[in-house]
């Protein structure tokens, strides 16, 4: 089966029909039509086998996260999912594989009415690129440099389930109910689009996606808004499934530089808490508040007795040694 | 050196300001202002090495290459090029080699004013995926599916230089002047951004790049405008190098299956075809008459005899064994 059949048999049918998609899959370009007034928010990134997740991960969940971690960085911004190109490299043709990439990667595009545009297929070591382009008003797109000292921070959903997932498979430990909760928070992260744009509408918002751990990502806030930050521990959300495993004894280093859980870490200022929880309440949107935005630089981890972690490890980083 | 240090010290300083880009590299997502009233050209395309580009390539051709090959997919739409994304997979952090990529990729940029808006790097095996956005007025898109029977088909530049460039490199060739032209047009394309924008201010044109050879790609053209082509091999445009070479006995089938010129295949009507000759000799770009659109379907090559060439191999493809 020659590239362009690939092309025409599991992507062009595979894709979401969009009115603004003028031209889809099979010229040189796509062609679309962006909508007046409004500004394009564009994300790209790159899974590979063995490095962003285990080798014998399913192909349903690679095409499943390929396209959630991209809606992920559209949600850190607040904005609303459209197109979205993908670059495939297989060692070899397998059909097999295909079917399954792209039923995973369907069920999260039809989902989010998100459409597949156009891409490219090669032959080389398993990788998947994914470019996503969303929409926003001018003005409100959530940017990562608008903290100030005193704003509020908080974070969507649990932290750390995603971790213990890999670790599990990883060190082939025994799959319970509750490891498998966290297994499934790794292959199918739920990517806070809903959060983001619910966020994008008020002001005084400052937000990311933590997909590299809550400190590494934070400490991404801080220095673009060149501030610092104080987090309290015993306020840092965890799963009933993970407190279970951790028997109630939570590594917090692990939970810090803990990525993959896809959720938001966003800062407010006092005067907006209001409008953000009674907004993410009505969504029935789980919210924790876990600190503040300080003037001094660099992240404090508070502990119960109120005494500071000391961290060596702030996330994980695809070039540094582990 | 962390990833996000290389981002910043490679990428951002080599990125191009627009006024369209709101939020360059730095935060989830580039922000962009497209213009209005315009639609939208994307293309996708990975270049893999040992796959793409022979592994001794220079990361000055590979950056530079990889953008050429997008802005070829522009011109064959007649988009004006704008916005691009970059995704690098390397397997270690190698800052010459990464200097080297970006003064290639960065010298093409300066030269289309294309803004580099973000991208992903990873650690995996070396392989380049880029995304390009560019702007075409609406219903003035080249595309593929309106050729008609009795269309003249013309080339521009000249086809074959850039295999032999790469049969030179594998098959160790002695490197002469000659030799070395044609490993230049393989590692340093010229994309006919301008052919592409002319053609696109004219009326009944359809248009695509040469980059799986001249037989593969019109193939494309007659497959979604459901036609036929004739052509005549001795109208096809070899340079003076590519013939000193064959020592004037070219060899038709590499000719006709010569991938990675990036050459334009572009079909007008007759009554269009004095306007083309007309906007072409005032821009000074080579062209070629090469054969005609037929209402029969496959591609007839005839030779100088008037017998036609029987032909196995249609080009280059990436998935099937050569």
């Amino acid at each position: 089966m020659s590239e362009f059949d690939l092309i025409n048999q599991y992507f062009k049918t595979a894709s979401v029909k969009r009115k603004d998609v003028v031209l889809g899959i099979g010229d040189d370009c796509a062609l679309l039509s962006p909508p007046p007034g409004k500004q394009l928010a564009v994300s790209t990134d790159t899974l590979i086998s063995g490095v962003h997740f285990p080798e014998n991960t399913k192909p349903e969940d690679i095409g499943y996260k390929s396209l959630a971690v991209n809606l992920s960085d559209l949600a850190a911004m607040g904005a609303e999912p459209a197109w979205v190109s993908l670059a495939i490299s297989l060692p070899e043709v397998n059909e097999t594989w295909l079917e399954g990439f792209m039923s995973g990667f369907s069920e999260l595009a039809q989902q989010y009415n998100v459409s597949l545009i156009g891409g490219d297929t090669t032959r080389g070591p398993l990788s998947v690129t994914v470019s996503i382009t969303g929409f926003v008003s001018a003005g409100a797109a959530l940017r990562r440099d608008a903290a100030k000292a005193g704003d509020y921070i908080y974070v969507t959903g649990s932290l750390g389930d995603a971790r213990l997932g890999l670790e599990a498979i990883l060190n082939n430990t025994v799959i319970d109910n509750d490891v498998q909760f966290c297994i499934n928070r790794l292959n199918r992260p739920e990517a806070r689009v809903l959060a983001g744009r619910l966020l994008s509408e008020l002001t005084d918002i400052t937000a990311i996606d933590i997909s590299d751990g809550l400190l590494a990502d934070l400490s991404h806030i801080c220095e673009a808004s060149k501030t610092g930050a104080s987090i309290e521990l015993q306020s840092l959300p965890l799963s009933t499934q993970l407190r279970r495993v951790y028997q109630q004894q939570p590594e917090w280093e692990k939970v810090l530089s803990a990525g993959d859980d896809y959720e938001l870490c966003f800062c407010c200022s006092p005067g907006q808490e209001s409008a953000v929880l009674e907004t993410f309440k009505a969504h029935d949107i789980v919210l924790n508040k876990i600190g503040v935005i300080t003037e001094s630089k660099g992240i404090q981890c508070v502990q119960a007795d109120g005494s500071l972690l000391e961290i060596d490890h702030q996330g994980y980083n695809h070039f540094q040694s582990e």
